[in-house]
């Protein structure tokens, strides 16, 4: 069998906490994809037998849930905040995208799970229905802005909620905890480009500051 | 032992020819999973043996292959236009992303499974190797675009490259053709938030043109 990686095993069996066999069963979710992988898999990339793994959970659901709610709690966390925010609409919705790129740096297998979860178990559909509730969020706060007159008249706000958090979501596709960027560039840059967009702005003609 | 679609087919089978075959093949793959269909799952829905499956292609790989390819072909038409495009980067840049919402829109499970394609096999390194090809242009745009001035200096280039193609490629998450928001409205708003931003933008003070 295989040996713990700090402290020496008890029988020569790596000992798992319960957050230290979550961050190999994502890994392996996200690798392998939830459906086809067996509790059989799982109990061989952990080293440990099946019913070591049940001693932790019931079993491939509980671990689902327990995994897309790491990311679920960051994300209602961030909306909560928002949500006791004062002030404009797109202020607030700024602050939830910044919040949630954070989320998505700091919970990113977790998220990735998450966003490649399709509804086909209870645990799947209670974590599509609990996206829903932050999608909903994102949607109310888009609309708002358009109605202070913040959103820019020529886009419609339920395809501009869809978009925003395409961008933030494709963080899942290729940030690399390791690449350099912090969470705080990155924050930065999806937000500049979102709301601002990337193209320099035109300066108007004999504007001295720049 | 497959007959044409138009043509009744011969006892009682459904015919297919590559194209519809292909149809049904991706949308296998996109429900399962590439790795997780076996040629016994592809018979069972199309409704074929497997015998007449390799009437068409060699097996799985190759039907990755095409598959993927419909995707590729299309976004390497949309950026051999674009290189042959003159102008400013930036424009030519938004030309790049503009067709590529058409593609998507008109070619959507194909680009689908194009982006969850993983690099396990060699049709998938292949499929990637051509992704790569296409994200180093959008890449070069971008630096390109920056260099002539027409980029915010506030955002690193490479980090926009990936959020450009991050906002696009999120159409596959969401987008339904049959929504009601066609692919020239989708483009545009996609090109609006991407390159000007969701916000409104700020009026000069005493512009009168507003």
């Amino acid at each position: 069998m295989t040996t713990a990686r700090v402290t020496p095993p008890r029988r020569g069996r790596p000992g798992y906490d319960l957050e230290s066999l979550l961050a190999v069963v994502v890994k392996v979710f996200n690798e392998q994809g939830y459906e086809a992988t067996s509790m059989e898999d799982l109990s061989r990339r952990l080293g440990i037998t099946k019913s070591a793994i049940y001693h932790h959970v019931s079993g491939k659901d509980e671990l689902l849930r327990l995994a897309v709610d790491r990311a679920l709690d960051g994300l209602s966390e961030a909306a909560r905040e928002t949500a006791a925010l004062e002030g404009r609409a797109i202020d607030r919705l700024e602050h939830l995208v910044r919040r949630s790129v954070h989320v998505l740096v700091e919970r990113l297998p977790f998220v990735t799970l998450l966003l490649r979860v399709r509804g086909n178990t209870e645990a799947e559909r209670r974590a599509l229905a609990r996206r829903r509730e932050f999608d909903h969020l994102v949607g109310e706060l888009v609309r708002q802005a358009e109605a202070e007159g913040d959103v820019r008249p020529d886009v419609d706000p339920a395809v501009a909620s869809r978009l925003l958090f395409g961008l933030v979501n494709s963080l899942t596709e290729w940030y690399k905890p390791r690449g350099g960027l912090d969470a705080d560039a990155l924050a930065e840059t999806v937000c500049k480009i979102a709301f601002d967009g990337l193209r320099r702005p035109s300066v108007p003609p004999g504007d001295p500051t720049t």
